[in-house]
């Protein structure tokens, strides 16, 4: 606000654990797309602060993104270039996972290097506030993002938790994201389960059928989020107390056998 | 934002408990009037979404209010029209206390049916982000009421809780809320307690008398607070914890007896 | 925003502990200077609210502060003028040890007694709603600090925690704040802080000389933070949990004799 005043400034989360840079990617994932077009989303989830790793700005067709160069943006680009960043049938280890990946076609990276446009002097532990925060003042007064930093070609990137589904066409998924309300959040979406009927399994449980919402189940029920991704849910309740489930546990989806209700598969 | 990027956008609370609709309702009763007249209050505490339940829309002389049809703005008509939802000497249980209550005279009341001013496609789980945010962004920039939806002349209220007064005077209260330093708020308001000499009790502990702040009684004390409310607090403590109380459990005052401290009623 | 609809407001902390008018101070003493100049800095953690106590308003020469005299402007003062506030060698207990500073040159300092700038009626324990805030409001609209208050010459402050240096050279720090992440900053500063190999001790663990960054040090750390004191952290960890310690415990420095490695002073 010291350089631009004008700028509308609104925080989306400050309950991202601590170095959790998987939860800070899959919330920028689910979030984004909802703020007006042009938006200059900045992600300081950022344990290597002060080392080595690069910042980035991103420049996609609908926003701009500033970032470390540690994987927080790779649901940014894969939304863009499914390619860059193969999904793979488990959880990614952070940051022992991660990889370089290309910059997609239609998306600009450059990384920061300008220091004129840095708040100084630079402490070497809240870059947010002394380089992620001023550049992006900057960006919204027209500076161009090549006086900012240098383009860049590849980034870093994890590879995105996908369900295995196996030749039966039963379908392993995983919890990537517990909510404010204990819901668990799978990476199975809308369009990977098969219509009919269905059974869900978590932490030992098993739900029938998706619900259209949650007052609409029993006590334990899955649904289609608000995100496109399948959770469980315990009805007015926490399901991940209840489940004893977290993040990366699995969540398991068959489809009954011919008749309804004559077994599982 | 998207809609309207003029709009000021202020975050009462997100503390409210998962599905307590009637801390929402009691929190919005104490906050809305601090607000500039014509403020767009919008309440997404709302376990029922995607559910049949309808949401409102409703104007009053200062304000308008898009909330789910659950009873989260009984106390606002109550403040409009006591008599739309008489207390009882009891706290409610929600929903099953749930009863359909008149429109007042000077509040206009729509059902959102107008799925033109939604943002598509809309979620089954989140109405807060797909329905009542752009329809206050529309409300916003001058689309009437009546394009929004369909007036009704009934919504759905709870019995707001008030509190007995015996043939004795004895004032037999209720705790509504426990605020962030866990006072505990009652219903008793501060035209309900009678001059003279009191002795308020609270799990067990007396108390002697209304302190005119936090600073100025003793250990555990009581006072009328920020909202017309009294309530008992613990002199740089947490009254909720030392005394093991909490929301629906009892506050009784009494009244001295002749000369101070002969005696209690 | 009922009075001035232009005034753009940041919330800096929800999170200080009840009553806690050391920790709000430290607080506000390494975030004000990141804000635009001019700003007015409202400090509503008063736990003497409808005491007595006087509600000040300062004008340093880069912001306004408005804050209950209860020392929560403490460090504002002492940044300007280090003498008002003589640093201890202890850690201050409040308010036992508050005592009158005389208001530096430089520096207006009123009590704010004019009511027709306060919403009415005004409440005995909500004066950051029904005072601080309108005030501010007004303060923005050009209403002169004059009209506002009575000028003052003494506010109360507690002494600074300093720490102490030993004719050894051995310094004795205390932790002043204990950060989201469970770091331990302490009232070392750099410029305390003697060139060469040092050993820094918390809670019965040493840690060897002084990191660049989180991420370059041992599991253990001892690094500059973003607000130029020295803070003990733990690699990805919570250093607060690990090593049992808060704020008012102690961290030493001492010097490691002769050459690197051959004992400790």
């Amino acid at each position: 606000m010291s350089l631009n005043r004008q700028a509308a400034i609104v925080d989306i989360s400050h309950s991202i654990r601590p170095q959790d840079v998987f939860q800070a990617a899959f919330l920028l994932h689910t979030a984004w797309g909802y703020f007006p077009e042009g938006t200059i989303h900045i992600v300081v989830v950022d344990p290597g602060v002060g080392s080595g790793r690069r910042i980035l700005l991103l420049k996609t067709p609908r926003a701009y993104f500033i970032a470390p160069d540690n994987g927080v943006l790779s649901y940014i680009l894969a939304e863009i270039s499914p390619g860059i960043v193969k999904g793979e049938a488990s959880f990614p280890e952070l940051p022992d996972d991660l990889r370089m990946g290309e910059v997609p076609s239609g998306v600009e990276a450059y990384a920061l290097t300008n220091a004129r446009f840095w708040r100084q002097p630079v402490s070497s532990t809240f870059h947010g506030r002394d380089i992620f925060a001023p550049v992006a003042a900057h960006l919204s007064l027209g500076v161009p993002m090549a006086e900012l930093g240098e383009v860049v070609s590849s980034v870093l990137v994890f590879p995105i938790p996908r369900p295995l589904i196996t030749d039966k066409g039963i379908i392993h998924g995983h919890i990537v994201h517990v909510d404010g309300f204990g819901n668990l959040v799978t990476d199975v979406r809308a369009e990977d389960i098969p219509s009919g009927n269905l059974i869900i399994e978590a932490g030992g449980h098993r739900v029938r059928g998706l619900s259209p919402s949650y007052s609409a189940g029993g006590e334990l029920l899955a649904l289609i989020g608000s995100s496109g991704y399948m959770e469980v849910a315990a009805k007015n309740g926490n399901a991940a107390e209840r489940l004893g489930l977290g993040v990366g546990d699995a969540v398991i989806i068959r489809k009954l056998r011919g008749g309804q209700g004559c077994g599982y598969s």
